[in-house]
Parts: C-alpha cells; structure tokens; sequence
C-alpha cells in the first residue's frame, strides 16, 4: 500500500464532501430570500440520505466488480453494508484500501444527487425531494456510475472489466470513452434529470426573464469558491493517486475554470454592458463542469480553450430556458448539461492522440463520447421524468401556489433564512 | 520518516484548524442578531490564547511522554516551548516528525475550549470568557488529553506507558477504553464544562422554550459543512497514518452523521411536522461528535446504527435543559455531553469483538468506558464550575442585563454584525 | 517520484486557492453594503485573470531555470502554456512532478495580485482593474516571482543557479536571503503596489478616520478562517515536501497569527477599550503575514515573539494612513507592507544560527534583508504607480464620484449584494 496515494485520496475525498454545502450556498445565494432554507436542505438532505444508502447498498450497485459489469443493473451482495471492504482495509492488495475508494466515490453520489435540486427552486417538497433523491440514485446514479468509473485494467492496460461505456464501447469501436471524473456520470445525469424535474413540476408563479434576481451574490461567490477548492478533489482525486497525471489534472482544474470566468464575463459584458459577480461564478462553475471528463486528456492551453467555449456557450445556454419555456430555475441545464456535454464532446475533436484533429481525421472518439453522453442523457432523462411524474402524482412534488407565493421556507421548513431585525425575540 | 502519512497529518491538522472558524458560524448562527460578534469571537479569542498556550507549556503537560504519566498533572519540562520537538523534526525517530503531532494536537485543544462558549451565548464578557479559556485550558484540557491521548505502545501491542484512562484502566480490568479521536477528553470534556458554566452565568432574561429563533439558518448550515469536512482531519487524521484503519474512520465520519441527520429530521417531522436546517445542521453534528471516540472500532453499518440513535436521542435531549432549568444556550449539553456519551458508551455493546453484544456479554469493555466516560465529565464539570464561580465572583463574567438586552455586540465589542443599510455612514 | 510529497504539495495547491475566495470574504466584510460585490470581484477576477496568464507565460517567466537567471526578466519559451512541464510530468526527475509545483505557484500569483484591491475599494472600474492585474502581474510579480523563488541548489547546498535576490546577494554577501514563503514577493510586492494605486486613485469622497465601519464583521472572520487554512499550505506547501522542517513551518503557522490576534486585541482595549472582531481578524493576519518569510527559520518561541510584534505594530501602523493622507482603504499597507517588513527584517535579528542576535552580531543576514525587501518594495511601488497613473490617463482607472456615493455595485455590475426584502420581485 502507498500512503501517500491513500493520504491524497482521503484528503480528496474531504474535499468533494465539502462541495455539497458549497453548492448549498452557490444554490442558496441565487434563489429568493424566502426560499434560501429550502434550497440549502436539498442539498444537506442529499448529503444525509444518499451518505446512508451509499453505504448501505450504493457501492455495491456501482462497484459489482468483474462480476457481469455488462449488465446495467448488478450488485454485489458481499459490498452491502461494505462488509467486504473492511476485510480488505486491513491489508489492502493495491495501491489504497478500497474503503478509501468507497468514501471517495460516496461523496461523488452525494454531490449528482444535490446538483439536480438548482432546477426546481422555490417550489419543491421537501419530503417529496427526498423521496426523488433516494429512488433516482438507486436506479440512475448508482448504474450509471457503474457503467463509467466500474472498471478494472489488465497488466497490459487494456480492459480486464468494465461497465458497457467504458468496455463495451472499446470492444466495439477500438477506442475506450474518455471521461476522466464523471462528465457523464456526474454533470450530463445530473442535468438531464433537472431538465425532467423542470418539466414535472412546472414553471413558478411569474416565470420570465428577468423576474429573478439573485438574494445573496456573496454566497454564490462563496459556493463557487468551495466548489473549485472541492473540485481539486474531485478531479485529481479521480487519478487516484499523487502523480504526474493527478499534476496534469490539477493545473488543468485552475485553466479551464479561470479562462470560463473571463469568457462569461466578456460575454456579459458584450451583451448587457456590466460583468456580474453571478456571471463569475457561474462561469468558473461552468469551466469545472467542462473540464472535468477531460481533464487528464488536454495539455493546459487546450484546457483553456475549453475553458473559453464552455464559460461562452454556458453564458448563452442559459437562456434556453426562456426560449423553450421550461423553468430549470438555477441553470443546471445550462450549466451543468451543456457544460458536460461540451467537455465531453471536446474530447472527440481534442484528446491527446486520439481526438478527431489530433489523431489524422479519425472520427472513433467523437462517436464514443456522443453514444456515452447521449445514453446518460436520455436515460438519466426518462428515468427522472418517470419518478418525478410518479411522485408528482402520488405524494405531491410541488407546493401550491400560495405557499410559493408566501415562501417556502416558513411554509415548508417552519425557518426564516434571516432573522436580522430580532423580529422573533420582541 | 513516511512523507505520506506526514502529509496525511499536516493536512489533518489543517482540516481540524478549520473547525474553529466553523464552529464560529454554526454557533454564531444560532444566537440572535445582536450576539454575533460576541459568540464568533469567543471561538476566535480561543484560537488565539490556545494557540499560544499550546506552544509554551500545553504540549508539555498534555505529552509528558513515559515520565509518570499516572499522575493527573505532569509536565515535561524539555517540550516546553515545543524545543525538544524542534531537535526532533530534523530526523524523526518514527513515522512522522513529532512537531507535526504536536501542530495537530494544537488544533484539538483550541476546538475543544471553543466548543465550551455555546453554553453562555448572549451574556459572557470576552475578557472573563478569555481567563476561564486559559485556565480551563490548564487544569483541565492539558491534563485529561494527557490521561486519554498521551500513550506508547510496546512492540507486542501492549502500553508501554499511558495516562490512567488509557494505560490505568487497561491494567485494571484487561481491557482498554476505546476512545478513538476524543469522545471524552473532547465532547465530554467540553459539554461537561459547558454545563458549568451554563449554572454559573445563569439563564438568559426571558428565558423560556421557544423564546430564541436562530437569527440565520444559512450561517449554521456553513459551520456545519465546515465542521463536517474539518472532523475528517479529527477523525481520521487521529490514526496518524494514511491506512486502512483511517479508510473505515472516514466513511464512519461520512455514515453516522449521515444517519443522525436523517434521525434528526425525522423526530423534528414527527414531533413539529417540520425538518428544519437547523435541525440537518444539528444532527450532523450531533453523529459526528457520537463517531470520534467509536469511529474506529465500528463496522460502517454499526456507525449508521450509531448515528441513528444519537441523531435522533439528541434532538430530544436538547429539551432537557428547559426541563431542568438551565440555559445551555445553543445546547453544548444536548449534543457534545449527550453525543459523547452516546459515542463512548455504545461501544461499550458494540464496538468490534470487545463490545458486550459482539464478545459473548463480556461487560469489561463497558466498564472502562463508563469510568473514562464518568471520571471525565464530573472533572471537568467540577473545576469548571470553580473557576467560572471564582471569575464570577471577582472580575465578574456575566454583563448587565441591560446590556443582555441592549445587544452583547455594541456593549462589550463596540460592533454591529449588519450594516446592511449604511447606517454608519450616513 | 515521491507520491507523500506529491500529494502534500498539490493539497497545498488547492488550499492557497482557497485563499483567494477567502480574501474576497476579508475585504468584502470591511467595506459597505453597495461595494461588497465590486470588492469580491477584484479577487475573482485576478483568479480568472491571472489562472490563465500564468499558464500561457507566468509560469515561464517566473520559473526561466538556470538560463541568465541574474537578468530580472527572462522566458524560458520551451515552458510557455507550460509544454515543457508535461513532457516531464510523465516522468519526473525529482521528488514531484514539476507540474505540481507550477500548480502551487499559480495560487501564488493569483493571491498576490488580489490582495492589492483591498487599497481601491469602493472607487476603482472592474475594467481598468483586469488591466492594471495583468499588466503589474506580467512586469511586476511574474519577475520578482523569478528573483526570489527561482533557484536551484547543487548538491552541496550551494546554489547552482537563482534570481538576483537568492543568488546574487548570496554571492555578494555570504549570506542568502531567507524568504520562506514569500514575504518580499508576496507581502511587500503586494503592499506596495497598494500604496501606489491609493496614492494614483486618491482618497474616497468623505475619507477621515472613523468614516468607514466594516458592514459584515462575520464575513470578515470566515475570510481571515479561509486565509489562516490555506495560509497552511502556502507556508508549509513551500517546502515542497511532508518532513520536519514542513513541520516546524506549520506549527508556526499556528502559533504566531495567533500571537498576532492577541496582541492586536490588547492594543485595542488599551486605546478603545473594546476588542473587536474586525481587530482578531486583521490580528491573525498580521501575524500570518509577518511568518510568512520567518516560517522556516525560528523556533516557536520567537513565532509567538514575532507574532506579538506584528500584530502589535500593524494594529498601530493601520492608522498611518488617516496621518499620511493616502487612502489604503482596507489596510494592505498596514498589514501586507508593514507585517512583510516586519517579518523580513525579524529574520535579521532572530534567524537561527544568522540572525544578528543569535550570531554574535553578525549584520549581514539584516543586510541582505534590507536590500531585498526595499528593491522589491521600491520595484514594485514605482512601477505600480506608473501602471496605474498610465490607465487613469487613458481609460480611467476611478468610477466618478457621485457613482461612488450612489454605491459602486449597481453602477459597474448592475447588482446589489443582498436583497432580503425581496425588492426585485414586488
């Protein structure tokens, strides 16, 4: 065992902890005052039920093993309750105990789950959210997870196992889907589920462009400064050990992002005359969401470049919504969708060696990297739009109009984000 | 010297350090607007006097190494200043150099002073809040992490030497307190203290159930998102090695205040018929304090069993004080002495192979933990409540009750949390 | 390769980009309600800017190798977008990949620039900010980045090659510069490109000693939190290495900002009679400023000697400016200038084994000193100021003065920092 590979691991894995209540806040500062608890407690809610079930069975979906990874629901029983990892942590065969893996893959379930929460802001039930959260992660997010990051290597670097996107693309084409951290699994789910939930539950009361303005852009610059530090983790972290290509990634986890800032930024700037603390945020978000299934296949002014289409791309996507009249109300569509589609597709005309215009013209990757961010997409999609419908139907997802209206954390939560004036003690 | 556990440690002590300026915020959230200031710099005051205490002679009484580590104070004279450790990080004799210890250590003696001001929110004078930080901190603090953290093990696993919690009742009833990142000499040891001082300074005026709403949720939310990703360092950081057994601590960090944040939610939905976020942030922290001492010792599904019981136990417990009277202002008692004493007596049933439930009914594991458990909060209560009884009675801790209700802030700091409308400047 | 150290440096990495956000909270707390987002914006607009200039040809300016080293400007072209450091990353000559350490010192730069912003709140155009960033980043900090960081040492400990201020007052003197982690590069470079751009933008509307009162006093605390944790990795990360010197390095990373907090508080209460939270915040940094070059070379005895010296002096000198006339608005002067003075020169009296008191006063460590903290001081302000002077003639570097009064927010980002009152959505 390596210790210093297991001490960047766990440190990692702190770290992606960590961006689920920067999302939180990155959430929480762009919604209304009156809804910031409630936006806040999707993601704190995520952290509690998804860190339970992950443990419980959700390694053990996403991890089966060599055991039938082509299939895309499996699990494998001894990892329930991670009962066979603890026999492993004692004296790990590879390079870290496996239940260092398993914590830092929990964090990532953790964090796909809460991303989904920005596209149905001020409006949902709690009970309702985290009856979703629970059923979308155990028939999407655990599978899917499997399908990307479920493989093993054989001495020689090939496939000994894995998921049909990473093996069974590769068998059928030549060449394996690059997704380095989970542009599919993480940001096109997690975004394909929030355009469905934005569908189910509708557009809010007053839905038009310009209706909404951010409460808090402090906290959003406060989210997005604890994603990018947690994003380090994120993407670093996925190489699983301290090494050159972990260096790689990490420079190229500060270029993507610093280069979409300035291009959202330029972007606003050209078309409304004022650069916004939002459209920073939003636009360093955007390059880390781009960056993240390539992260480890770009040389650094690559990344930059990337990180220049997805901050300018992200920072007119973001309209789509008013043009298609679906309510994603925090932009995880645009951010988050389109962000891990660009950086996925990127990838087919720009990965070392094998990209369309690196490699001579050879179109296998682009054609990889469409079937695997299209699959996710349109499974992640139905799938939600199904739950959702149910639960919609069944329970009830969305609050009445009134309750919107006079804000959903005192009606939901019983909580007042801000008690400034003492009201409560006169 | 192994640089990855050195880094493991360093990075740990870091984490842990964070905890403090966290704990400010969930503390600081949950007072009213005019006490902000106040209960911040009760965690920021401590930061500073414990971190120079520390230097000069915490370490010294806390680590005295083999020399009479039976006696409850010892000091070993050459680590005052930290020099013999300076001598030492040249060319450590172990696994790491013993500074890097000394520097993690640090971290737990500030946090756990700061975790004491909870209790006295409102109505603590800073000057009288920083001389009860130093002498607790001397008499107290030094002296039980001596008892509980200062061992060495023999080549054959047994003590070579330990205080009298850990090599004390080792040798009396062959079996160890398992006490694994400071459920006693950190939860216990504070909320004992707490306790203290919440009888000393006495209630707040209008004291009474449902007299005090959290002035911002938001706030809270971040001091436990910090909390949580800094207890990581606390917790796994405490194996002082990046291994396995620092794999499953981590995923019992990420499991049982998982559970409890769940537990939490659930007795708030059926006792109120609202989850609130100040009961998410509550019962995060409420199983992270049960997981420190058993956090190593548990199999993850017995840490969600765990958390469970003290998510959903504490957020009864913290009733208790309206019950009986005394104004634990933001329930130090209710989670760090009720959470501590979850944590370190349910291993006493549970924990792997020694616990009564796992050895065949042996109950030796129980015992010791009940005495550490027991020993610890009724030292700590008594001195303080001694020294918080003599500040009191002469330089006096409590402020005016005009000034209680005037706003802590203004009086004893000369500021104001908010300026939100420029007053100031008009 | 070292994966312990490797993973050390590059967690060190993502905590000094940390720092930044962090400051964007310091200084966005200090100033009033209507400046907050212009103030965050001048450091998230660096992190972008300067993220992406360093990859392009930062890195390879500040970084030239062996190549003419004593020239104050100099490229290395094989490393522009940073090619020749991912050839070697794949196969690393030395104890981590170059990569990471390029990554490390991204962060570096970023903060550097950032903390200039804090002497032009309220008043300066975003615009003319990103100009003067990249221009005094490209002429200014990538060289003297170049000067005190850049070296290299032959196997006996001497220098092989290194910038003018390592190697070349080393040559002259015998004695090299001790700047652990960047106190001329970072501190002073930064204080003085402040007092240079207060001087060129001139004082606020109104500007006299008690006009201004931070609006957020909480903000400020989780900004000097984030600082003081990243600030680990800034100081212990530049030992590029998990070992006892990173060790002592970090446990004087505690106890001087630590000092510094105390000894501001009583410079407080002994002249205004209240301690405040604002006052324990400039306090730590102070302190961390004033170790930052020391970290490596004192004991933790003369940390806390040093740490009570600076946050003595600098809560003093912050009121220099209201006795000079020039308006550093947020203290960068006071704390960054003054605290990087003190540190600098401290290490000529009390450096182990060289300092004038501790080699049977030998002056030529104080010397050399001297030399390095005043060029880069005078380097630094004189181009500051002609930078800045030159984009005030031209596109204007000051917002007009009734845009000041009317608040800087809505005039130049067309966004208000809080809306509670839900004003937007009437």
């Amino acid at each position: 065992m390596d210790q210093g590979n297991t001490a960047f691991l766990l440190i990692s894995a702190a770290l992606v902890l960590l961006m689920t209540p920067g999302l939180a806040f990155f959430y929480g500062g762009l919604v209304k005052a009156k809804s910031v608890v409630s936006m806040m407690m999707m993601s704190f809610g995520a952290l509690g039920l998804i860190g339970v079930l992950w443990v419980i069975y959700g390694y053990a979906i996403a991890f089966p093993g060599a055991e039938g990874t082509l299939f895309p629901w499996m699990i494998d029983w001894s990892a329930v309750g991670l009962e066979s990892l603890v026999l492993d942590a004692a004296d790990p065969a590879g390079d870290y105990p496996v239940l260092a893996f398993a914590a830092f893959q929990a964090t990532f379930a953790i964090i796909t789950v809460a991303l989904i929460s920005g596209a149905i802001a001020d409006r949902a039930k709690f009970g309702a959210w985290m009856v979703f959260a629970g059923i979308w992660a155990t028939v999407v997010y655990f599978p899917v997870a499997s399908w990307v990051f479920n493989f093993g290597l054989a001495d020689d670097g090939s496939f000994a196992y894995g998921g049909w996107i990473t093996h069974g693309l590769q068998d059928a084409f030549g060449v394996g889907v690059i997704d380095f951290a989970g542009g599919t699994a993480v940001h096109i789910n997690a975004g394909a589920a929030a355009l469905a939930l934005a569908l189910v539950l509708g557009k809010r009361v007053g839905f038009q462009k310009g209706a909404y303005t951010p409460h808090n852009p402090p906290f959003v610059l406060l989210g997005a400064g604890l994603l990018w530090f947690g994003w380090f983790g994120f993407n670093a972290g996925s190489e699983l050990a301290a090494d050159g290509t972990a260096s790689l990634v990490f420079i190229n986890t500060i270029a993507a992002p610093a280069a979409a800032l300035l291009a959202w930024l330029v972007v606003e700037k050209l078309r409304n005359g004022k650069a916004t603390s939002v459209g920073a945020a939003s636009g360093a978000v955007a390059g880390l969401v781009a960056i993240t299934p390539a992260c480890g296949a770009l040389t650094p002014m690559f990344a930059i470049l990337l990180g220049l289409i997805a901050g300018a791309v992200c920072a007119v996507a973001i309209d789509l919504k008013f043009a298609l009249g679906f309510d994603d109300s925090l932009d995880v569509v645009g951010i988050h969708l389109v962000g891990g589609l660009i950086g996925t597709l990127y990838l087919g005309f720009f990965a070392n060696n094998t990209g369309l215009f690196m490699s001579g013209f050879d179109p296998a990757q682009l054609g990889v990297q469409a079937i695997a961010a299209f699959a996710v997409l349109i499974y992640s999609f139905v799938l939600a739009y199904v739950i959702g419908f149910a639960i919609e139907k069944t329970m009830g997802f969305r609050v009445k109009n009134e309750d919107e209206i006079a804000g959903i954390d005192t009606v939901v939560h019983g909580e007042e984000a801000y008690l400034f004036e003492d009201k409560a003690r006169a």
